[in-house]
């Protein structure tokens, strides 16, 4: 039992064939991809199965109806820019829907979604200038010049999105001839050409494009992409854009990458350029970037991280705040945010195996991820604010919504980057549940899932993982092949695991249950078919306090079960329409029961609209009553709701 | 001793002779002018005098500068749209300076400013069109054509700044030959027939015109000015304006203003909408409108209002949050909605006499108006944060600011509302500081001043007010001049002052201290020249404690001292850099010492990058050390600091 890993570095030759979105060169940790790991249930295993049933179809519809996919033809056409709709990054969104289709088709075979797939890369296609460049909103007549515009102009950030869809493509279907890899490749190799070396010294106002290109380069092979993702982050920070009314650091180019002490500005913008890096550091052997990319991560996630792992502590410009500004009610925590923080945490994870990265990837999924979507699929919080004051209204089904915050999910924005953005992930979520080393196998996510992969050195290995995680805390995972000499299976203990057993036996052979700490519970031997190895994770639920250089939050508490952190919500409350009203009695802890969890609150004395500043604090004059909380992703699904996550005490 | 007044209607013909910017027809207390009252020193002619020495030349140095009143001359000379800077706005900067300027003119006679005066009005008048328009960003070929853009275009609330102007010249310079008032006429007659009854049906999305055409209605007599504004505001709340990102709160288009429960959206807006609601219902009688914008004023306080009488509390949109929605690191607390609060809190005042609406004029003076301009008059906050985190970067000063925050004070802005605000607030500020009724005056705001005014039954009246407030609580009225018969002299006791006493003398005999409650210190009696009333406030500095329900604060104090917040700047920290490093000893009491406040602070224990969350809170653990705090006013004038007003407590 220990929180670090025996170590060896990964055989770069194997990493070519994984079928994951990130596949670095070198990697302390190999992905296993959708090819070795298969999500079977469960929490995760519903989400992604109403995502391929209803996320991906509700996406395409409003693609089409709102013009975006349209502009395609227009371009194809030339009859653009007139009839043109959207914004400028609306392109984006149909190539995030294509490596959405391209997982969810490395997932399952599925006829319908493969030709709808070559559908629209056929349109995709046909509007691609013949020099390679594509974009719908710049360079012709009537336009604006290409690459006129990088602070705001997208243009980059779209293709890097398509080359994204291109990699997903390739790794899941390799040689298809759909030619989405092809207009990829097309593209990418204007980009080398125009920003090279000898090029414009500039680089995208939204980054996004350097992990793709990165990724381009692995599944290709061809070093340029990875030389010019490289040449991208190196040019950041020495004040090349213009600045704007959030200064350059809105786009990070205040400070070079290597220099900066914890993510700034823009948080999806933030979190997509430390991706990016994190590759660039990886393939060019740049330990130093790698360091400082890990420094930067723990500072910002120690004093710029919301509970639920959101990050964006501004409404004005999406961004971090500084250090311990993390308000509750004015979280911004956008969902794409959560998203490329996730990205960002996995390639450190990868690079380096420290299961404090899965902790976090673990906290942001449960919490900001699966907290976007309805149950249904077709709506989405794009904003995830922690403290609901007054209950919103109810969107517009057939609307698109201009708001990024509202207590109820929207079925599509104006800037509509988080529901194909959900979509890509969960899709691709397989990915992300376990990984291979020289000595052995890592499980990161609990899910339950059959892993069929080979180790290093070519041993096949077939483990099953049962578990209803997160509702209960068992993880059993069961040996269904392996064969002879000693491996390593390491399980991940969650940092708020105290408490955490692991216990290994056979089909017939029920084992002790040893104590393991948070980090990781290594079992090395020479595992059989029918071995079990079984963790037992505390779920009882847990009062959690701040650090108290946070101060919107001083003294309040929150309550987490598992993974999950918990909510209040008004739709709950007995006494009181509004969960401003109430304070939680915390000496009463937390129960389970009914399936849910109960605390115990007393009403505030009533507001007055009195002078709010002089007089000593209200105290609650009620008897406590009890009520039960929410997983903090579930809440909002029943109606307008006043809601909070942290909690002032008695 | 009593938090009422006597009460009697005001003499209407009295009204339209005061040298005032708020001349109501009707009202609880009539102003007494520029022609009544004069500040002669202390902490506010101090102001005054920067704002005529620096203030005013630093203004339009800007404007020319920046091109903003040569608009108006290429406006004359044709060339428009080529060439013409600043933002769509800009021209209502210039229209300010004249307003500040003719109010300067009314204080004292200065040749140099009243030539330069006249050359401004010249620039502006040769810019105006046949028809009585006047804009330089709209109408001409090659721009967007008149009224196309209520939302966002600003044309009917420039031309409110210019009535305003014209106000303020006609009213210290009644029937000057420059011209200034002819210009506003044509253009309110053009507004009276394009928007009229029968005219295009909509309001600007920035209000300023309505209290600007009711103050024009009240110095011309002319009640078509009167009726539009009348119009503009019952036309509002219909959701007649474009829908926005924000919503229709954003302009207070999506409520009338009749049936709102607080003020919402943006701040300015909704201020300078909610005082010329109020100079509507009291034009027109209309008690109903009144009663609910002083319930939206009582809400307003008390839920909406930081402790400093900022307004404001998202960056985002410049707007109010939510009740209990006042973050001390994002405050918002525009200087703008600040000036705006005190139009609104000033109209109610003469209308209905309560004085907690004087209690936040005092409260806004003293630590929105007085905290934006530098000690020369030269740089300005535009916000007003109450939690500066890390310290801002010195402005370059010949640039133009495009932050909106900062923690140093900025020359100019991009969007530069602030400054000439503050300019023309001060220089009428003497028109803020005392009031008359049927039966005697009252004093609201306390500086060295002299009153020379008579009562409404004709007879005349001379006061000298002599105090060094705020250092000192002493304020010292003595009677000049007065002649037979009882009058009543009342004084504003604020709301903090407890323990407040008053005495009543003559220049032979000292009178007995009596203790008087916050409200009004009424004194009737017939005086006679050297009598004195003297009102002394309690002036220890005071811990204030704000009501539970908000969050951002919870687990905090506030000092103040008399009606000055109190800071803690890092500048004064001898062992921490940073304000978030200390916490307060509550245990013990600010004391007084060389002139400043000092209270007791801890180092908390090192901060570590650890997750923020689940271990308890951290304990200071260094033996206290004093410190002294700053008035808030005065903060960011010792270069780059992070600050707190509120500050956690041990």
């Amino acid at each position: 039992m220990s929180t670090t890993l025996p170590t060896r570095p990964l055989d770069h030759a194997t990493a070519r064939t994984v079928v994951a979105p990130v596949v670095p060169s070198r990697s302390r940790l190999r992905p296993l991809g959708l090819g070795d790991v298969r999500i079977v249930g469960g929490f995760w295993g519903e989400r992604q199965a109403v995502n391929a049933a209803h996320t991906l179809s509700h996406i395409l519809s409003r693609l089409e109806s709102e013009g975006w996919l349209p502009n395609f033809d227009r371009a194809a056409a030339g009859t653009l820019p007139a009839g043109r709709r959207g914004r400028e990054f609306s392109d984006s969104e149909v190539y995030k829907y294509l490596e959405a289709a391209a997982w969810e088709l490395g997932r399952r075979d599925d006829i319908d979604l493969e030709r709808t797939f070559r559908g629209v890369v056929d349109r995709v296609a046909a509007a691609q200038e013949a020099d390679g460049y594509l974009n719908t909103e710049f360079g012709r007549e009537g336009q604006q010049p290409r690459w006129s515009d990088l602070e705001w102009g997208h243009e980059l950030y779209c293709l890097g999105h398509l080359f994204q869809a291109a990699v997903a493509r390739e790794r899941t279907r390799p040689g298809s001839d759909d030619g989405l890899l092809l207009v990829a490749l097309r593209a990418a190799d204007l980009v080398c050409e125009v920003f090279g070396p000898d090029g414009i010294p500039a680089f995208c106002g939204h980054p996004e494009i350097e992990t793709a290109l990165a990724e381009l380069a692995r599944v290709t092979g061809d070093a340029r992409y990875a030389a010019q993702a490289a040449l991208f982050v190196n040019r950041r920070g020495h004040e090349t854009l213009a600045d704007i009314e959030w200064g350059r650091r809105y786009f990070q180019d205040d400070v070079p990458v290597r220099d900066a002490e914890a993510l700034s500005g823009h948080a999806v913008r933030a979190n997509y350029l430390a991706a990016g890096a994190v590759d660039v550091a990886v393939e060019s052997d740049d330990d130093d970037l790698l360091a400082s990319l890990r420094a930067q991560w723990s500072r910002t996630r120690g004093r710029r991280t919301y509970i639920t792992g959101g990050q964006g502590s501004h409404h004005q410009d999406e961004a971090f705040g500084d250090d311990w500004e993390l308000p509750s009610d004015r979280a911004y925590s956008e969902t794409c945010a959560g998203i490329a923080s996730v990205m960002f945490s996995w390639r450190l994870l990868l690079a380096g195996g420290e299961s404090a990265y899965a902790d976090l990837i673990e906290r942001t999924l449960f919490n900001v991820v699966a907290t976007s979507p309805s149950a249904d699929g077709r709506s989405f919080f794009y904003a995830n604010t922690l403290h609901q004051r007054v209950p919103g209204v109810v969107p517009d089904p057939d609307a698109t919504s201009p708001r990024a915050s509202s207590s109820l999910r929207a079925p599509w924005f104006e800037v509509s980057c988080c529901p194909p953005n959900v979509a890509r992930t969960l899709a691709s979520l397989d990915a992300y549940v376990a990984t291979a080393d020289a000595g052995g196998i890592q499980i990161h996510q609990y899910a339950p899932a059959e892993i069929r992969t080979t180790l290093d050195d070519g041993r096949e290995v077939s483990l099953d993982v049962a578990t209803r995680y997160p509702d209960e805390g068992t993880v059993r995972v069961t040996v269904i092949h392996s064969t002879e000499g000693a491996w390593t299976l390491s399980l991940r203990v969650p940092e708020w695991a105290d408490g955490a057993r692991v216990r290994v036996g056979s089909a017939d052979v029920v084992g002790e249950a040893l104590p393991v700490s948070p980090g990781w519970a290594v079992v090395r031997r020479e595992f059989r078919a029918g071995d079990v190895v079984e963790l037992e994770l505390p779920m009882a639920p847990r009062i959690v306090v701040p650090d108290p250089r946070i101060d919107a939050i001083r003294g309040c508490v929150a309550v987490e079960r598992g993974p999950e952190v918990l909510a209040l919500e008004s739709v709950d409350l007995a006494t009181a329409e509004d969960v401003g009203e109430v304070v939680l009695d915390v000496t009463a802890p937390p129960v389970e029961g009914d399936g849910r969890v109960w605390v115990s609150i007393a009403d505030r004395a009533p507001a007055s609209d009195g002078w709010p500043f002089g007089a000593g604090p209200l105290d609650a004059d009620a008897e406590p009553t009890r009520v039960a909380l929410v997983p903090y992703h579930d809440w909002g699904n029943r109606g307008p709701s006043t809601m909070r996550v942290w909690m002032p005490t008695t």
